[in-house]
């Protein structure tokens, strides 16, 4: 434990860890844990049961955990319908690889939730085992969770790529998922956009590109059998309209959106006129997608 | 106009201009205009009138007007109230000042909301003058404000301070003061303390304590007169019970209520248990605050 902070009627707590799935580096991380479950309209856990669900953050280009529990304001909401709020680092740290501080899009605080594959980055760059995994667990095993059959998850932007194609690989693990200005159609961003979402996974994962259809929400969906998965969580998406990325065609929320129409996969999606991609974006949504989680988690 | 976002209803201005107060330097500022007042319990002013009333927060040592903006979720609350919200800076930038960047308690991003009088900050550090005079003026003539009858004034720490002393000091100026942990007796923090207030209010006031009292809420609220200066407007005064500056006897608030007590001045104080200094605590006392402006800016 790092440091703590009481938070509204809750307390965070800033955790470092030495992770395994991040090749033996430190790894930091936050978990708010409120008071006591309040406003919750039906609980299906036993009235003895001390625990709370789990909802997983996963952040966006350039961010540690730092910049969610600063500034998007879960907290509140987190408190209000008693959840536990998780926040992990978007990068391994330390590992001091050649070239991975240059860019702001590929490196630190850009593992876009894969496992890489490619040398040097697969020896630490696993970001996908750690938010599926190791974090999870680590979670569970110090933190009042209700366990595995109470997690779900979202993320902004490059952590909504993230959050959906976790929830599209392991439908059963999430009651629910949720993404804020998501990096929706990753292999489609034109190579030399900012950021180069291409020129990442070529790097992490090698120039085979079926590879890269792990880790992208509107090929997953694409792909998505029901028969053999299972139904997927429910989904929601959100993006400001007048997103710069939106804009640039980083996002590409319609492509995800039209995958999962036809792959018969149900998506709330809302667009909000006039907020772009900034935390003053996430702090005025984020309360719409805590509720939205706790209302999963509940049923 | 530097930049604008939409958050929560309304829209966050990010501004520059040219100070006069400052000495011609660039100053930065902050103000958040809600779209429309909303849940206010009476309205005084004429159903046409166009406009909201203005709450002037001061931030505390090391920060600009991005801390408050980013992590105090005051706008959420200003938009549910109807207030428009104004966070200046903490000190001028750009002088070049021999030292003025060398202690994080003196020179930039602590300015004290003083008018120095030694050189050579005296050319530049004026910042009473700005948040009392030149700041308000250019908002209430840039933004729709309900105008000088309708303005109340908070800040933390060093700009709790700077609050509570503009509000003694020109009872008449505003509807409602609070401040959260303020360091509220600024004259008896012991010398070498961290931060030194002494040593800074001796660099821009030079060594006669009788001007620092101008600037100090406990003493001037030991001398306030109300037969001279009318009635003070209502003061909250909130700290953390596990703030280490009230451990390490910088913020000193019952020195500052002890005094009120003296001279019949009320204030409203509330101590909140398990809470430390930072933003985790402002966001989370923030909410009362804006509610006790806004029932004082509508009565």
């Amino acid at each position: 434990m790092l440091k703590t902070h009481r938070h509204y009627e809750g307390t965070l707590f800033r955790c470092a860890h030495i992770s395994e799935a991040l090749g033996c580096l430190e790894a930091r991380f936050s978990v708010y844990v409120p008071d006591a479950p309040r406003a919750r309209t039906a609980l299906p856990y036993p009235k003895d049961c001390e625990g709370f669900p789990m909802l997983l953050y996963l952040s966006g280009l350039t961010c540690s955990d730092e910049n969610v529990i600063t500034k998007a304001n879960a907290q509140d909401h987190c408190s209000a319908e008693g959840l536990i709020f998780v926040a992990p680092d978007t990068s391994p740290r330390g590992a001091n690889l050649p070239g991975e501080g240059e860019r702001f899009d590929f490196g630190l605080a850009a593992g876009y939730y894969v496992d890489a594959t490619e040398e040097p980055w697969s020896q630490h760059w696993r970001m996908r085992e750690y938010v599926e995994c190791e974090l999870p667990e680590l979670v569970h095993a110090h933190f009042p969770t209700l366990g595995e059959e109470a997690v779900s998850i979202m993320g902004h932007s490059m952590g909504g790529m993230g959050a959906l194609a976790c929830a599209l690989r392991r439908p059963n693990a999430y009651q629910s998922v949720s993404a804020l200005a998501p990096i929706a159609h990753p292999t489609a961003v034109p190579s030399g956009s900012s950021p180069d979402v291409r020129h990442a996974l070529m790097k992490y994962l090698g120039d085979d590109e079926a590879a890269w259809h792990l880790y992208d929400p509107t090929q997953l969906a694409q792909g998505y059998r029901k028969d053999k998965k299972g139904p997927a969580p429910p989904i929601l998406v959100d993006v400001g309209a007048d997103d710069e990325f939106l804009a640039s065609g980083v996002l590409k929320p319609w492509d995800f959106i039209e995958a999962c129409r036809q792959s018969d996969l149900t998506v709330d999606f809302q667009m909000r006129a006039g907020f772009d991609h900034s935390y003053f974006y996430v702090s005025t949504a984020i309360g719409d997608h805590v509720a939205f989680h706790a209302k999963h988690l509940d049923s």
